[in-house]
């Protein structure tokens, strides 16, 4: 991944803050801050947490630079803390659920302590890199859903937002695709790339037919040709099917046509009659615009025969919810547990140090995940974080503890997967989630509950701020 | 602006098509590509051009460098054109509307003239960046059109897509805001950078009272407090008030509180009389959460006395149309007009190299813009592109044209305007497009006109190809 490794890339008011702590002493202060969500995305089920590896990887690289210094100083700090800055390398332990892990509303799933600078300094950066990584994966990973069989390519770079296509593709692989048209990230994530033509190649020769022609002769394994240029039917095909037989001729095999217009159910439809009339059932159907997984699941009920779908806009800049409401919190500072107090109950935070245990059925399935403070793990039942009256017992299920040590004093202890990697885990946990959960209209809210003892330090913290 | 100065920024197709190209020995063939985009977002009534100086950026880096050629080679590239990319450098003819023109539907805004590999590799990254560019300026110039008065300030980095959350920051600024608490934008761009505090900032402390007090030591010219951490009305303003006659002992002034939650009209009034009885009218209130155009619209209708809008994540993200839909046609190649034939007759592309011309009313207020061929400047009327009859006589307005040369052989002869002069420009077309325009609520359509032989040049090409 391509950052801009620069401690700068950050809200003003981190540095204000940072400045703030070390002039009143407090650089040494132990806070700890729980990155969550409130809102599901999509008025979906679930969320795919990623962007972990670009994070860790910004973080092992967070300096300040002389050039950047200078600009600070520029902008009235002082000396003293500029120099503190010259100096400043993330210390801190980061302990996170796994990049893949499928997670639910409220849950901390990401936690950083260290001194309060540090822990502070880095929040821009965290929320603005897992944000946007784990929104596009999720939605990615809806796609998937609807197309198990499928080929699934991120076609989106060109309308995504700017340098943000480069985390866009990514993460759509994390959350199931099989390749991208972006090329740098295929290179750097070592991923499958994939591409067509465009119209312009066909309109740059005479002819569509020696378009065509003069494609498949430089690309004999992997020609897909576009069909919408001047009339599918009428000439996109017929073309093809005269050039899918002369390649016959040299033993070659078209791959496949592409549709980039009209109406998909009834040109697929069409399109697999006349190519199967002419023999050539071998070659494939990709199709591409304007599509989401809502499309794609009307495509597919409506048995289309399409072998390949091209996902763009609505992929990548996640359309429907283009943003994901993640936030960074103080839940505790020298070992005293710390919340905020909202007019809303529900934006209320959960104070200390926590971690998170996920409860599996038999079939190892997820039940529920269980909340509690790090050194209360034997707890017997969970609690609705509002109504405590509801409460789920846990005996009989398996629990699984879900977040974990990735970096310890600063230094990154856990092994980081490759997207590949995490794309698996992705898809090994998304089994686990029952379909229920991962429904579109109106999925069955997954269990989130918290332990009593946590509740009741909420509770008397509540009180103690006058709520 | 800091951008992953890479060729292979870029979708796979470019590549492939650049090497057919080179392999069937067009590589100097002539080429014109026009951008334009075809559906208003917002539905609104205009868009403002920007990303012109990044795109140009990444254009004079645009290099493939010795690991990208290897990445290629692996994936099957031919040596021959392996070579040929080694030495690539961006040859061609570039001409643009500036930064900051407010344009419309279906415009060519932006032309390419080159061969037809170089005309056509930079495809992918044209697109992305003035797509994204483009749309974010569009949506700060809506937020100031309702707010001229106001400090506007975009704190949308943490729910940015990725680094996108870069380029968003820069064009907050050229759509009118006054600055940004993104840092590193405002370092690269020499723009205002603002931010408040955290609620951490006060949950770091043992009371709100004593982080007041203490931030207000140590930013006694800039201090703004954050007021909703417990209770706005009976913590918040109530400590405000207290370390603010503190503050006046001192001789200092407290700049502002920060609202962050609640309902922004009952509480901003709520706030000021508490903040006037207390004789501190000199304190301003700046509101953040969830804020777009229509929320500021409806804040200043209800006479909320607000001072300063921090605008984050519906604005950096184009949060209710997250795209704009920016495409990039060949239009000509070796002197021959092509077009691309759709479905849908609206989608029909304007062949041929061609430029765009503004009519100006007497009092330099926008008419009507007129698009022709680039050797057909002289005609009188123009005609609706789809219903030829309709037309509208020119006599009387004043011609402006539009549509300038910033690049030619491949040298960058114009002057790119920083980002403020970007943003006075803006600000200056803005002023002569006519109120109509710019209503959110079913905006008068800006007419968009073609001259008589363009008109006859498309209608001949589709007759051409069957339609």
């Amino acid at each position: 991944m391509i950052l801009p490794h620069s401690a700068l890339y950050t809200d003003f008011y981190e540095l204000t803050m940072a400045q703030g702590y070390f002039l009143s002493h407090k650089e040494h202060e132990r806070a700890v801050f729980d990155y969550f969500f409130r809102k599901l995305p999509f008025n979906g089920g679930y969320v795919l947490f990623a962007g972990l590896a670009d994070f860790l990887e910004f973080l092992q690289n967070f300096r300040f630079r002389n050039e950047e210094i200078d600009y600070l100083e520029s902008k009235g700090f002082e000396k003293k803390f500029l120099n503190y800055l010259r100096h400043f390398r993330f210390t801190g332990d980061i302990h996170s659920v796994k990049e893949g892990e499928v997670i639910f509303p409220n849950e901390p799933v990401l936690q950083v302590e260290g001194n309060i600078i540090e822990a502070q300094i880095i929040e821009t950066l965290l929320l603005n890199i897992i944000n946007f990584e784990s929104l596009v994966a999720t939605k990615a990973s809806r796609v998937r859903c609807v197309a198990p069989d499928k080929l699934l390519y991120d076609f989106g770079l060109r309308r995504a937002q700017g340098l943000g296509g480069m985390q866009a593709s990514k993460a759509c692989i994390i959350g199931g695709f099989d390749g991208t048209s972006n090329v740098l990230t295929g290179m750097m994530n070592n991923v499958e790339i994939s591409g067509t033509m465009a119209h312009s190649w066909i309109q740059s020769f005479e002819s569509e037919l020696e378009a065509f022609r003069t494609y498949a002769s430089f690309y004999p394994d992997s020609s897909t040709f576009l069909v919408d240029t001047y009339d599918t039917l009428k000439s996109g095909i017929p073309n093809t099917i005269i050039v899918a037989k002369e390649m016959e001729q040299k033993g070659q095999k078209l791959k496949a046509i592409r549709l980039d217009s009209g109406d998909f159910a009834y040109f697929s439809k069409r399109t697999r009659a006349l190519l199967d009339n002419a023999g050539l059932n071998y070659v494939k159907i990709a199709v591409s615009n304007q599509l989401d997984e809502y499309l794609i699941k009307s495509l597919i009920s409506q048995h289309s025969p399409i072998d390949i779908f091209g996902v763009g806009t609505k992929l990548v800049t996640s359309h429907d919810s283009p943003a994901l409401d993640g936030v960074y919190k103080l839940s505790a500072i020298e070992g005293r547990a710390t919340l905020k107090i909202s007019e809303n109950v529900e934006k209320v935070t959960l104070p200390g140090c926590k971690t998170i245990t996920r409860f599996l059925n038999a079939d190892e399935s997820f039940n529920c995940d269980g909340i509690s403070l790090c050194d209360d793990t034997s707890y017997k039942f969970i609690q609705h974080p509002y109504y405590p009256a509801k409460r789920t017992q846990l005996n009989g299920f398996k629990p699984e503890r879900i977040i974990h040590p990735v970096v310890l004093k600063g230094e990154i202890i856990a092994d980081i997967p490759t997207v590949t990697e995490s794309a698996e885990y992705a898809k090994q946990r998304l089994s686990q989630l029952n379909a229920e959960h991962k429904r579109f209209d109106n999925p069955h809210v997954f269990k989130v509950g918290i332990s009593s003892k946590l509740r009741r330090l909420r509770d008397k913290l509540m009180l103690k701020n006058g709520f």
